[in-house]
This record gives C-alpha cells, structure tokens and sequence, in this order.
C-alpha cells in the first residue's frame, strides 16, 4: 500500500509518472471529458484545520473521476481534537473508506494516520511539516508554464517558516534548478536546507532579467516585532508592474495563495501570471495522485 | 456566460421558460423520474451566510440532476470572511466547479463575484440586495396553486426590510398584479417602489375575501424600540383561522420560511396553507435555474 | 412508511431479516462488490449533535449503495437549534430527501420529527433516548464475531446512563442471553431494566473464563463529585491484556467508540478485539436499515 506522506518518499522517475498523469487528465479536471475510474471508490477528507482550496479541490479531483467524498464536518474535527485518540479515529475511518486525506496542525500527524491505516493516506499539510501534494502541482505549474529542468527560479518572501517553500526547494534540486532566494535577513531559508539544495541569496532586481519564475509567499504580521517594522521589510517584498518592466517576455509568477498585498493587483492581468492557473492545476495533479494511490481497475 | 444575479435580469419570457421547465421538472424534483443531465458536472455552494433550506433543496436540485455538489464548510466560510480575498476565492473556485451558487451578507457581493468568476453565478441573496431564486419560487407557487396573471395579493408583515418582498413586488408588475399591502406603519413598502409597482395599503380584513393569495413575511424583534412594543404590533398582524373564515375558498397562504409564529398552527393544517410546497418548489425551480446558466448536453 | 426510532419497534424477526441483509451486503460495505440500489435516492443527515462514526458511516453506506446524501452544515444545526421550529425544518426537509437520518440532543426528537416527516425517519440517537442503528451493530457483531442466541455477556463501565446498553440488553432478552453486570455501585443498571431484562452484578474476574463477549463503555468524569474519586473507580474497570490471561479462547471485547482509558493499548492487537470490526459493520448495518425504510427497485 502506498501513501504520500512526504515529496520525499518519491524518486524522480515517481514524480514524472505523476506529472505525466496530470497532463493527460486535464480535459477530466475542466470537465470537458468523463473518465470514471474511482467510481464506487470513497475519499474521507479529514480537515482538521481548515484550507479551502487544498481540501476542494481534493473532492473535485475524487469527484470529477466519478469517486464519491465523505467530509469531517468542523465540529465533528474540533471534537476530536479535543479528546479523542486520533489512532482510534483513522483505524474506524480507513474502515469506511477507500483513501484518506488528512490535514493537520501538527507535524508528523500524517505518518501517525498512515501508521494506524488500512488505506491509502495522503498527507494535505501537516503544520510545519510537509505539503507534498502542493509541491507537485508547483513543479506541474513550471513544467506545463515555463520549464522544470535547468529552471532558473526566485523565491521571494518568507523562505524561514513555509513549509512550501521548504518542501519545493528539495524538489527542484532533483531538477538542477538554478535557485535565487529574495527575503529579509530574519526569514531567510534555513542554513541546513540551503546547505543541501544550493542557491543563493540576491536581490530582485539583480536577477529579475534572467529568472524564469518568482515563486512569492506571504510575509505574515505575526513574525515581526511591531506592525510598522513589518509594513517596511513586507513593502520591499512586494511584486509590481514596475519591477516586472526588466522580466524576461515568458517569465511566471507562482504564488500558493491566499494572497494578501505581496503582489499587486495590476500584476494580475499580465501574462506573467499564473497562480490562479496554478491553483487549478491542483486538480488534475491531486487526480493523478488519487490514481497513484487508491487501487483501481476500469 | 449567463449569471442570475438580480430578478430584473430576466424577461418576462425568460421566467416564463424557467417556470415551464420547473414545471416538467417537478417528477425529477420528487425522485419520481431520473434525468441525469448534469452528471459529470459540479456546483460550489458558497453560503458564507447559513441558509438551510436554500442551501440544501440547491444541494438536492442538483444531485436529482446527476450532478455533483462541494460545500463550503463553515470553518472556510468564516477564514474566507476574515481575511481572504473574495475576488481571488472566486477566480480560484472557478476553475474547480461549472457552476457557483453564493450567499453572502452584503449587498453586490454576488455581482462582484460574477465579475470574477469564469463560470455562471448565482445569487442565493446578497444581504438588503436580492435573491432571485426565491423571487422564481414565489411565482411558480403562485402561478400552480393560485394565478399568476392578474393575481390579487396581500404582502403581510414587514414590508420595508424584505429582499423577499422587494423582489416579488417587481416581477409581479409583469403579470398585472393587484397589491395590497398589509402592514405597520413603520414597515410599509419604500415609497420610491410603490411608485414603481403600485397597489395600495389596507387592513386584511376589508380585502380577505376577495384576494387570491397572501403572502407573509415574519416581523422581526429588532425593528423596535422595545420588545412590548414589538409584541402589540406584531400581534396585529398575525394569520390565524379564523381571519381566514371570510377568505375565498382557493385563497393560498405563503411564507417564505423559516416561520415563528406569524401564522398560527391551525393553519397548516387548512388548504389554504401552502408554504410547504412552495418550500418543495425550491428544488424543481432551481433545477431549471442550474438548466438555464449550466451549459449541456444529454 | 417505516420509520426505525426504537429498537422495541422491531420484533425479533425484523431484526433477524436486517441482519441478514446486513451479512449480504458486506462486501459492498467493503467496497469490493458494487449495487447501486439506491440511486438517485437522497438521504439528508440531520445531526444536531456531532457524532463522527455515526453520521459517516451513514454517508458511506448510502454512497456504497449509489445514493446521495446532504449534510446539514454545523452552523446551519445551530442556527436551527436556536430559533426556528423542528416540526417545519423537518416537514420542508423531507420533501427533499427520501430519508432523513437524525441525531438531537433532546429524548423523543426522533418520534416528534417522524410525525412531522413525509418520508422514513431513522434515529442515530435521541439524547438520553434511543440509539437502534448501534444496536443492531452491536447484535450483527455479536452474531458474527461470537454468538447471539444464548450467548454470556458482560457489561462493563457505566450501565446507568448509557443509551447503548439500555437498548442492548433489551435486545438481547430476545436472544436468551445470560447477562452480567459489572459497574460500580453507583453506575448500576437502572432498577427497572434488571426487572426486566434479568441479570446479575458480578465482578469480572469471576465470570471471565465463562462469558463470550465483553461490551465496555466509558465511565465519564461528570459522573463524580472529585476527580481523584474519579480516577480510583475508573480504574477497576479498565480492561487489560492481564485481565484477559484467564478468558476463553474465542472472547470477543466489544466498544461502541470512541474509547478514552478504559481498555489498554495493548488489548488492541490481542484475538479478542473486535471493536474496530464493530465499528465497521456500522456500514454494512446501517445499509440494511436504509434498505428496510427506503422503498427502492432495482
């Protein structure tokens, strides 16, 4: 039995096959064809903490391949974070259904579930741990917008404390990407990961003529001391039109959303953005990984 | 792409095909007849305001059809409401769904996000603006258990602040209705929509045995200084059997729902009370909304 | 129209019937078997009162049989229990769905909404009233894990508030069982249910090597006036692996989860446990009750 708890427990020739599968079943995410191979199958999205777009677009992906989806309700999750054994609660769970999708605060909460599962589990974010599923669909976004081998990137913002920051880097080293990290001093990637994946630390404009992607994330108001503090380093982060004036014609601009100000609303409309296409992608990549796991026959 | 956002986007034509097309519906409403023409497609119930029954027979509607449904969960609603970015939500719940439904409490929050959205919206109330689908309930309601054209009315109950009322007023000016408005001083009709529709102000006494339909709205607590206050005006303007003893024989009664105690109990029983079936009715006449904005093919 | 509120409304047959149909449809409670009886049947989930296992294993047994299902949201539960009345929720629900599942913190919601229902109502627990769908499980799982007519049983924890065993050990007087009562004093079975159901209070240590099957509950802080009292009683009616050195080959421990302390980690990989299988026959169970109310055609 297989589960995706880490972007670790796959090879790179894991991550092609998956990638390969997402290609082939966009037309089934827009809706444009009908392939019902999880038909009968059930998906248990287990939410205990709440993301609108990962856990939706999960019940497309199941939905759209003709599976069914039962949901935790918030008080149902609220309960049995307040007391419950959790071991209890996956071992009755993976009894009712075919696949779990288990998101949680607390790091390391996926491997536990898929250590007490008799089915398939799929990590959707574990607090500061791991987000796997949403660095497939980065890696899909560049592959399918701009190009994932040899792929010069810049990852702008808070590079300390996201985890999907962390999780892209150890995937884009499988890649021979050229990375370039542009953040404040205080949220710099963390020493032993640059140590492993490389990169180094510019400033935007240095690179921004070069650099096929940005990869932006939010700077949150919680990690600085004072609110005026914040509002001077999170303003230099931020990514307009204007700096966009020396960016290559086909450079892209990723962002996991939700986005608050870290890019401007003008940058919308431009060709260089892609996160709401990113954000779509989410279904045709959690399609192919629902396929990788579950055990179907059509 | 076709929106519903407001009852004044349809033509009289227009509501008269919706209407027929509830009609032939209504064996599929019932779970009588299958008609599985949205099978493979997907409706986002986007209710940042709870509504049970508009929520639900828009759930129901939809799975009679062989469709697919994806809820908001509470917990993402109110994440949503706090922080995020409608606009972006939209754009991003576009790419995963053919059709959004969203109940919001303000006022053009549907417009906005039909200006946002790449699929069809509809408007399931916007707060003091519109809501559409009831407004199409009502008048399949009337135009099956009573008339529609040249209908003689009474609007019962608070008649300044219902969205349910302001909407009705407006398409029953199609159908050449008679109005009478029964109701409080405080409470009437404004005055610029009077001039719009007409009808006139009466006691429900002098018009009872002559009008076709009452339709009645709950006055609520708050719109008084005091709860004594409250309780001698909203008295005056109960329904209860025996006002309804000089009423015509066919004389329907609707309400909206949910009900606290502006029509007494013994009504229900009486076949004059139809709010129930008016309540059914939500789901064959949303069928036939998701039918018009939804495109396809059988 | 068969509504299912007591486990008293079914005779000794019905009972046998249901868990008939409940052995047959195991393996499309597994998922290994499809037929889709209940297509384009919709069940609406009325749950008042959070109780994950329950209201899931609903979910999934209507989707194993290829029906839909709507759940009411949360906040929508409380909306409803704050201000609006059940008797209509309930009469405008029912012509939505072709059956309504309800779980209500109140004793006899389950009857009142049945009156009020146009379609099947099933009681997933009223309070301190009924619970039949558990108790059907429970009898499925003692007739396949152990046996059912004639078998040696013992209740262990909290016998006098707990709706689970109230309703079991009438069940079970229909099966000639030998029942044993093992609680605390002050947690003793009411009085009137020993008269008659029959029974005796023993301690475990004297019956172990005798009974069958072994049915715990939770022994609830609340129930004491200090938790140090608490602890101390608790305690001596926890279930250990060294407890279990002298019971019989075939023993099986039962638990209608979720489960605090009461019995030990270590029981769980021992021959004895059942009660993940338990809490898996929910399924299998509650699809053959929705095959019992729902009327159907295949």
């Amino acid at each position: 039995m297989k589960h995706l708890i880490s972007i670790e427990d796959l090879s790179k020739s894991d991550i092609e096959r998956i990638l390969n599968l997402a290609e082939y079943l966009i037309p089934v995410a827009e809706g444009k064809k009908r392939m019902e191979i999880m038909r009968g199958k059930i998906l248990a999205n287990l939410f205990f903490e709440p993301s609108t777009r990962t856990r939706m677009s999960f019940e497309v992906a199941m939905k759209r391949l003709g599976g069914e989806v039962v949901n935790l309700t918030s008080q149902e999750a609220s309960s049995i974070a307040k007391g419950e054994n959790l071991a209890d609660t996956i071992r009755v769970i993976s009894g009712y259904a075919d696949v779990i999708v288990i998101r949680h605060s607390l790091e390391g909460a996926a491997k536990f579930a898929a250590e007490n599962s008799s089915v398939p589990v799929i990590n959707a974010g574990d607090g500061a741990g791991q987000h796997p599923t949403q660095t497939l669909l980065d890696l899909f976004t560049l592959r399918r917008e701009a190009k994932l081998e040899n792929v010069k990137i810049a990852l702008v913002g808070d590079l300390k404390y996201s985890r999907t920051v962390h999780s892209l880097v150890k995937a884009l080293k499988l890649y021979n990407a050229k990375i370039y990290y542009v953040c404040p001093d205080t949220l710099m990637l963390p020493e032993e990961l640059v140590e492993e994946v490389g990169g180094e630390r510019v400033a935007l404009e240095d690179i921004i003529s070069e650099v096929d992607a940005i990869y932006v994330t939010r700077i949150q108001k919680e990690r600085f001391p004072d609110e005026e503090e914040y509002r001077k380093v999170a303003g230099s982060y931020v990514i307009t039109s204007k700096i966009l004036e020396n960016a290559k014609e086909d450079l892209i601009i990723m962002h996991p959303l939700p986005r608050v100000d870290e890019i401007t609303f003008d940058v919308d409309k431009t060709k260089h953005a892609v996160y709401y296409k990113q954000a779509f992608y989410g279904v045709p990549v959690r399609m192919a990984i629902l396929c990788e796991v579950v055990e179907w026959s059509n």
